[in-house]
């Protein structure tokens, strides 16, 4: 039975922000995808953390989409929520807007979903709280968040024939 | 009609390595995941650039999965290769192996894919070349990298309710 | 005669979150202050270009104190705005809590001052645009801002032996 | 009573260069004030470590202008030395200069004053080493510098309603 | 008498790529010089350690020449291997070719040897294993190797009046 | 015939300081080598760059020797000047002190002799000012220099069998 309080989705939402500058950008003068990842890891663990009250590690990210590139000058808006909260882990999704500071025209570039467990000192996992759902959006979206789970754990198992081409 | 020459398919494999140092780890003394996905994000872009021989942007990441942690002074070797190439994209996967200095011991810890599209100097979306399939193995990854592309964007249609909850 | 539209000092809220990482921190596990600081001129400059709807460069900062440490594997998060807003620059505060994930204990460890101009592209100062206040508390800070201004400008033109003890 | 024994005010000038690189810059080519302030943050540092003779952390910046903007290309030249020594603080001013490499024109872009405090391996303030001031220079700077002290504890006790627009 | 079992020259060969992005590059848009040498130090550390099966450190760089400059968007491929295997370090070498990306068309850019040292955790210098020459080629490379090393301890006991200007 | 004015060689003496941070260290909490080197060539590019007053590019590093390991927390200083300067070229040492902030006992922790050569914008080789050579050190070290030019030409022409290794 587990002993941990439930916690309201809402409470895990996490605002960030970023100037894209030239030291994060490609030889194309936009966003290079690994400082934009890194951003969105970060800003999806402060939530899961917020959440678990522990320290958590990423273990997974999927669908996540490019939608449009970011261009230097440009603000970076990252904010991430837990969506649904497992036995041992939680799923955080983020999305990343660009904002020209001229215009103030905001643009959705990113999103992501991404898996935390958490972890105590020795690097075992531990139960994570409940997510308390307050509206219908949440419930749907934890719902999704459940299937999603399922297909993930399903697609983890198989059609791992292109991971043999690289370690055989 | 393409005009552009087939490559083969292993012509494209990368091997990157990096020692992890403080300044990449968590607060745990291990990777800290947005580092290790950064290094994957360019190591997998080189793998589609010598294919496409094109600038490349990321335009997705999908079943991104951290399997053990990678501790502070162990080696880590990617390697990424192109495994199915469509019209104007390619999907490429990318392990992620952590090794033990001293007992020189290798673990894969992490497992990716990604993909990615060419773009000319205006940011126009430009025709990739064929991947040349050598062996069963090939083709078998190939094949199921298409399946993949149709599965992930079916998804990318659906299942936004999350995203209603972080805009709105 | 200014054509140029008020905006709500609420406008220019801007939320920022980082996690201590090691790469951040000094030899004694706390934050390295140019870590902070650089995060501090970030949040502030984007608070400063949501008002301005130009690019901004940092004029000056005071008051910065740093009232207690951050440790390692903590929650920095950053909040800022636009105080008042002057001819050709806007004074913005910015406050840094420190959250530790497992208590999720907040506190105060920072709090600092910043100026920014607006500059166009060949790097002449632009107007800007008046400051809609709308609360009291909102006119009272905005009153303290233009005297810590006549302050700061009068403390700029005095005072200097210590730089010519660097200079000569 | 203390058993410290004073030092000279010129034995903690610290000299530090930079080459203002692509990457500390914003996205006019200039440099990102928040690469130059962390410069400045460390540069002082050690003047006040080379005083103190202990580990020190920062306290405060007061009155850090930009006169001038830095370029790509430039090198910046930082010099900072400790202007006044207190019963567990020491005020110490830092100056940047950026140069031309081709015309060697020096112009003086910024001017800093921090205060830093020396901690002992538990976190606790220690005690300051007096300062030797042996020119009329110096003892003016070190006058002004307390001055400057008692009015940077006046302001921080007041003043704070623009932090309650942030806390509260 | 040593118990350390000799390995194979060729397992000490390390491929290790990156991209060459802005934050990367000089005020020419060309890498800048501490980047690459930051990464050959990176690669040539990872061959000795595949060797030494220990913690290693840099002691040496030598014959390190840039032969043609790299530019940014272009991928950086560096590749080293242990040359030869004295009583406590080893000597590597390592090679960094520049590829367009375009016209796929590979430079070789710079060269280095650096010796290496294998420390226990208290930092004490360990025996290092034999070195396998399995090919004639690399007999030679490894009598080469023996000659440079007494070169580079000779030309360490003398010549040193420059370091004189600089420390006295 | 040069028309370039002598510069004396003390005035490309350049210092620049860092405090060793846990982002610069290896696993064993004491610098990674590719931070030291990075360091070294920024602080003598500066000198290249002042005697020179043109853009300058590394071409060369030999005889870096890493005389004793840095610890997390200590000061690094460095110093550099031109040694000698050639029809194109200059060379440049570099020496690199560590500093106990405690004790403040200083080390000889890293030596190295760096070559650098002026570009013009479009990247074509400019001659370089004659060094003006004012005590007797200063012209002995020079005609040392000019010696280690000829020894650096001859090696570089010659023992390249390690490179066949890694690049055949």
């Amino acid at each position: 039975m587990s002993t941990l309080m439930a916690r309201p989705a809402r409470a895990s939402v996490v605002d960030m922000v970023q100037i894209l500058l030239p030291g994060h950008a490609n030889a194309l003068g936009a966003a290079f995808g690994g400082s934009v990842v890194g951003w969105i890891d970060m800003c999806a663990a402060i939530s899961a953390q917020r959440h678990c009250r522990e320290q958590v590690v990423t273990a997974s990210m999927d669908d996540l989409h490019f939608h449009a590139p970011i261009k230097v000058g440009w603000t970076v808006s990252l904010k991430s929520r837990v969506i649904a909260a497992f036995n041992t882990s939680v799923e955080v999704g983020c999305t990343v807007h660009a904002e020209d500071p001229r215009s103030g025209a905001r643009t959705l570039t990113c999103t992501a979903l991404l898996t935390f467990v958490a972890l105590d000192e020795k690097g075992n996992r531990l139960k994570v709280p409940p997510l308390q759902l307050e509206t219908e959006e949440e419930k749907l979206a934890a719902r999704e968040g459940a299937k999603r789970r399922a297909d993930r754990l399903a697609r983890k198992g198989v059609d791992l024939s292109w991971v043999d081409l690289l370690t055989k």
